[in-house]
C-alpha cells in the first residue's frame, strides 16, 4: 500500500557549484534523474534510459521549487516517489535534502513527467510489460 | 503598452547532447537563463548575477514543458518575456525554438521566477530603484 | 604560408563559474571546442561531429595550461589554430583569450588532437577525401 | 614507502554522456576531480577546496589520453596517485577504469597539477603546514 522511500546520496562537488557559492539550480535535476535511474536499476533494469530495443525514456515536463541552497561538499539525499503511473508516462515526485549534524533540510522539490517514446518517431508508446509489471509490483497495488 | 521579444541565437554543440542524440533536456535551462541575461544587460546591467553589491538573482522556480527535441548543429532561438514584476521577483516565460529551412519549431516553454535575495542571508529583498525603473521602462508601463 | 588566426567570441555565464567565483577550468575545454567545431563550419562542414556516415570525430588527447581565471560575464575569445594534420588525426593549438578595455590577457592554452574514427569500431581512419582537400586549402600548403 | 592506490567508484548517467553515445570526454576531468577531493576528505580535509581561509586550490595543469570510450551506465573506477608534492602545488597520476565482467580496462589517463593560491591575489602560496603533514604521511616518506 505505502510506497516505501526510495534515495540515493550525492556529495556536492566543485562541478556543480556557480560563482554564487552554491550549487546551480540546473543541476539539482541532475541529481533528480541518478535517483529516478538509480530506482529503476534497483528494480531490474541496468539500462534504464534504454528499457527496450528502440525505446527511449524522455523527460516531457520538470518543475522544481528552490527553497535553500546546498553549498560545496554538502551532503545531500535525493528521494523519489511515484506519483502516478500511466501507459506511457510515469510522474516522480522528488526531493532534494541536505543531512548535516543540525538534521535535514528540504532545499528543493520536483515534479518530473518521464515519457517512454520510440525512438524513430520520439512518439509516446506503452511501456513494455516487464517494466510495467515492475512498477506496478513497486506500488504495491498502489496505482 | 507591448512588451517586444527579447531573443538570442544558441547554436547546439556536443556539450550540450546526451546519449539519446539530443540535447540533454536539463540544458535547456541553461539556454534560457543566457536568454534572461542578455536581456538584462541590454537593458544596462553589465553584471546581471550581481545587481548590487550583496545581492544576487536565485531562481526560486522553475518549470520546462518538452515538446520536441533539439539535435546537434541545430540553431535555436531563446526568448524571454516579463510575465509578472513583482517587488523582489520577476516571472519569465522563455521558448527555445529551433530555426531550419522548414520553418521555426517550439521545442521547449519554460516559466522561470527570479528573486532578488541579500547574499549574507539568501533573503529576499526589494530590487534596487534603478533596475525596477530599467524594468518597468522596458515594459512599457505593462505592469 | 601562413593559417590566419580563427576565432570565436564567447561570454562567460553563471552556468561556466564556479563557487571559487571563477570559469571552472573544465569549461576552457568545452569553449575550444565550439572554437573549433565552428572552424569546421566555416569551411563547409555543417556537422563537425560526424564527417561522413559512420565516421566519428574524437578526442584522443588534451592538454590545458592555465594562466588565470575568467568571471562571470567577461568577454572572451577563443582561437584556434591547426599545428599538425595527419592521415586521421588533427593537431590544434587554441587559446582563450580575455578581451577588456585593460587590453587582452591569455587565459588558458590548449593543444588538443582529434582523430577520425569509425563509429562501429571506434577505430582510426582516414579522413575523407574532401575534408582533408578542405584543411589542406585552409593551411595554405602549409602542412 | 608504496603509496596506496586510492579510488572512487564512478557510475555513468545520462548527464555524463553526448551524442556519440559515450562518455563527453571532457567529463572524465570531472570524474578525475571528485577522486582527488575524496582522497583530501580522506586525510581529513572536509573542505579540500578551501584549504584554509583566504586560499584556494585550483588546477594549473591537466593532461588527458584518452584510450577507450565508457558508456552510459558504465561502472567506473577512478584512481589518484600522488606523483610530485612541492611546496604550494601537487601533480596527480589518475586513471578512469571500466570494471565489468570482461575485466578491467583503461579508459583514460590524466596528469593534473594543482596550486594552492591566495583567494584575493590568485597568487601561489605554501600549503598550510597541517596539509603539508597529512600528506606527506599519506605518501609514507615517499616524497
Amino acid at each position: 500500500m505505502n510506497q516505501k522511500e526510495f534515495s540515493i546520496p550525492v556529495r556536492v562537488y566543485i562541478e556543480d557549484t556557480d560563482a554564487g557559492g552554491i550549487v546551480y539550480y540546473v543541476n539539482y535535476l541532475k541529481f533528480m534523474e541518478r535517483s529516478r535511474t538509480e530506482l529503476f536499476r534497483s528494480l531490474g533494469f541496468p539500462k534504464p534510459a534504454v528499457l527496450e530495443e528502440g525505446m527511449l525514456m524522455v523527460v516531457a515536463s520538470a518543475e522544481a521549487n528552490y527553497k535553500l541552497s546546498a553549498r560545496l561538499d554538502d551532503q545531500l539525499r535525493v528521494t523519489t516517489r511515484i506519483k502516478n503511473l500511466g501507459r506511457s508516462f510515469v510522474e516522480f515526485e522528488q526531493n532534494v535534502i541536505r543531512e548535516s549534524d543540525a538534521g535535514d533540510a528540504l532545499l528543493c522539490e520536483g515534479s518530473i513527467k518521464v515519457a517512454c517514446v520510440k525512438r524513430d518517431t520520439m512518439r509516446p508508446c506503452a511501456f513494455p510489460d516487464r517494466v510495467k509489471r515492475a512498477l506496478q509490483e513497486y506500488l504495491g497495488g498502489e496505482n
